[in-house]
Formats: structure tokens, sequence, C-alpha cells
């Protein structure tokens, strides 16, 4: 039994370490990648919600919270592999120094980003517009809180 | 039945006019950003079910499906808008012109991969990693039969 649950860890960390091998300039372009893929479909929320609320639609709305959710728990923690602090994916990363170091801020705003995310894609299935644009409202809070602590200011 | 899957595609393809209006140059960024963080999951996925079985790990292969899944039915093909056959988003589209005219050859292909990605999601909520292996090789299948028509070699 014990030796059972020390080969399920094990995997995990296996696993685990499988993708955080990634070399940093791949890590940085996949989690470039991961994030704007989501602004994409941030932006397409922000259309029927808030631009021009008479372009909603259900199906959309939905694809693109299903797909802002599926982003949040796809672990793109394991993307910040040591020496990912600086380099260059698709381009320049402006992750701070910071997050590497600060975990309990990180967890904070990963957690709350996760949660967030995943009530909008709850939330968009139910078709309520007004309740969703609440909700986009809030996910969006959660991504400038962390842009805030742990990302530079384009320059 | 396959006749309602691609009018059901069509009507998205058309609704997403809305967001066709992207500028060619962010409409090749996005759509490099949703092909490349798919690739990162299905390196994971691949990581799991042919690297490494032992690494095999039930709910991280659930969030790569997810996110494969929630990709394909994002509505994607709204990012091929006129004039973002050739461009530059994060790097050069290795588009082929051919997407832009080959309806039913897209068709096929797009149908193709939504099919395979929502199945593959469906069989991960599953934790069947043999009955996943197969479905992987079938949603690689699609996207190697997009690649080989409609992407142009790298150089």
């Amino acid at each position: 039994m014990k030796s059972k649950l020390v080969a399920a860890l094990l995997a995990t960390v296996v696993a685990g370490s499988a993708f955080a091998q990634a070399k940093p300039e791949d890590a940085i372009k996949f989690r470039q990648a991961g994030y704007t893929f989501m602004a994409w479909n941030m932006g397409k929320l922000k259309g029927m919600l808030v631009d021009n609320p008479a372009s909603f639609n259900k199906e959309q709305a939905i694809a693109a919270a299903n797909l802002i959710a599926a982003t949040a728990n796809s672990g793109m923690g394991a993307l910040y592999v040591p020496g990912s602090d600086k380099g260059v994916g698709f381009k320049e990363t402006r992750v701070k120094h910071e997050l590497f170091t600060d975990k309990e801020g990180v967890g904070k705003v990963a957690v709350a980003f996760n949660k967030e995310a995943n009530e909008l894609a709850k939330v968009a299935a139910t078709g309520d517009a007004a309740a969703l644009k609440a909700q986009f409202g809030k996910v969006g809070e959660t991504c400038k809180g962390c842009h805030d602590k742990f990302r530079k200011d384009e320059h």
C-alpha cells in the first residue's frame, strides 16, 4: 500500500518533470502562446459582452469561456522553469524575477485566476449574458492582479 | 449527420465574422499562439502515453485533452481572414494559399480535427490510458492531414 502510494507520487513527479525539462526558450514560447490565445478569447468575450452586446452569442461565449478555463487548468506553472526568468520565446519575456521567488504571492494570483476562470465557464453555460459580463470582469481583475505584480511594463 | 456538423461549423465561421475583423498580422499571431499552445499539450500527452507510459497521470491527461478540445471548438477558422495568407504574426505564416480557396478540403480537415479532439476529451475523462493513446493517435493524424495539405514545409 505504502509502496503503491510512493509509486503514485513518483509518477506525478516524473510526469511533472517531463515537461519541466522544456528548454527555457521553449517554455517561454509556450506560455506566451497560451496567454496570447487566451487573450484572443478574452477579446471575443469583451466584444460580445462589453463593446457590442447585440452580438452576444451563447455558443461562442461558451467556446471562449471553455478555452480560458482549459488554459487556466493546463498547468502552465510548469512552464516557469529555472532559467526562464530571462530569455526570448516568440519575443522577450516580460516576467519579473519575483515570480520565481515570491511563492506565496504567485500562489494567490494563480488560485484566484483558476477559480474565476472555472466559474466563467460555468456561468457561460447558463447563457446569462449579464451574469457572464460580471464574471468576465472578475477574471479580468485576476489577470490584472498578476500583471501588476509579476509582469514588466511594455517599453 | 456529417452535413449537420459541417453546417454547424460553417455557422460558427459566419457568426465569427464579428471578430474576423482582426488585422491579418493579429489573426496570424493568434492562430500561431493557438496551435503552439495546443502543441505543448499534445507534447504532454505524447510524454505520458508514448514516451514514458509510467508517467501517465489522469488529471494531467484530462487537462491536456480539454485544452485541445477547447482549442478545436474555439472557432479558429475566423482567424483565416482575407489577406492573412501571407504575413508575419509571431513569425511568418506557413499557411498555403489553398486553405483560402479549397473550401471542401478545409471543411473535411476541420470537421475531422474537431470530431477527434472532442472524442479525445471524452476518452481522457475515462482514465483509460490505452484507449487514450489510440485516440491521441487519431488526433495526431488529423493534425498531419491538415499540415500535409495546407501548411508549407519549414525551411
